[in-house]
């Protein structure tokens, strides 16, 4: 299949941010299509996007006729569909240890800071960003926590060894999300010492939220 | 490798029963050691428990000298050291699908409603069962509301086709929460017909949490 990637996309969205990362780092032709999460109570709920995606949410990926939503999912058929530059190891622990990481963000970090949840603290529980905020720290911190634990002994240069994976295009978006919140980032060097080295890469620049059309 | 699997697991913790229903599909014999999520404020917070798992959560697998958390990448592994009874499909298209269906309930609806959140929700807003309860609700309808939307596309006798994969792995697991929250279900009626398929299968009842030696 030919390069035709059409990704539905929020500038702020951590989820959309991995696979802006992962595309750069495979150097993929791509054109973005804003989806605004918030403006007119969010375009991601409107019957044109939810036919496309019915969980309502950003990242969704076209490429030619087909279709996928998740961002883990979108990362690792890109992989497949094109494997230069690989983010994703050839041996079968490596690959799962490589997921496990992945794993530990988009399950035990992003969904429960994530804009559906604090929308609900607001309407359930009269949050304010404070407030919000202070949930989300609550469980980043841990979850951070744990991320450091493991990348002790994984990392190199990158999250796992010395070369990007998968894990790195989910680990630079998340800080931006805990940056957001406000959370203190000093018990976590190596998370830090990785997200820097990151920072530093032309590819993630363009990546980055602040980079993207749809920027505020 | 042999098959020396031990499966740390909690009998109600429904990502440890998806992790239960692919060792049992493929027909592994595997160890279950219980890690009780509640007594003694959480057998999961223990030194010896973080050891092996930072992030404080059950399943994690052992297999021989390997240790795997996250029931995401768990799955993925077993189905490639364990071809048997395959839990993807061969292609990449539809290997994608099956994994955003199964990332629909990994990130979109069990990460919310987790003991972990609801624990959070009792500490900082005094929320008893039944509003603990009613929060999940709010969110695990939209989620089946979404699965049912993509499921009466992509189902045969089962979640993609006619044959078992991963994604029915998530699918029951999730049932049980939403019957524990006490959500009605009658609105997804192809979840209920698979879920229902999938009851009756004797695989599926060794994987029950009910079966389990730590079924309280």
């Amino acid at each position: 299949m030919s390069h035709n990637l059409i990704l539905y996309s929020y500038w702020r969205s951590s989820c959309s941010y991995r696979v802006r990362m992962a595309l750069e780092y495979k150097a993929l032709p791509y054109e973005v299509r804003p989806v605004h999460l918030v403006r007119d109570g969010g375009e991601q709920h409107k019957d044109s996007y939810r036919a496309l995606n019915p969980m309502r949410q950003v990242p969704y990926l076209a490429h030619g006729d087909r279709g996928l939503a998740q961002s883990m999912a979108i990362v690792e058929y890109l992989d497949q569909v094109f494997p230069q530059q690989p983010l994703f190891p050839e041996d079968v622990y490596d690959r799962a240890r490589v997921r496990q990481l992945c794993e530990m963000i988009n399950t035990g970090m992003q969904p429960v800071q994530n804009l559906a949840v604090l929308q609900e603290l607001g309407r359930r529980f009269d949050q304010d960003m404070d407030g919000k905020a202070d949930w989300s720290r609550t469980f980043l911190a841990p979850g951070f926590a744990a991320l450091e634990q493991v990348l002790v002994q994984e990392a190199g240069a990158f999250c796992f060894g010395d070369q990007v994976t998968a894990v790195d295009c989910f680990l630079s978006p998340q800080i931006y999300n805990a940056d957001r919140f406000k959370l203190d980032m000093t018990p976590y060097p190596t998370v830090m010492r990785i997200h820097a080295a990151l920072q530093a890469l032309p590819w993630v620049k363009k990546a980055h939220p602040a980079a993207q059309v749809d920027a505020v």
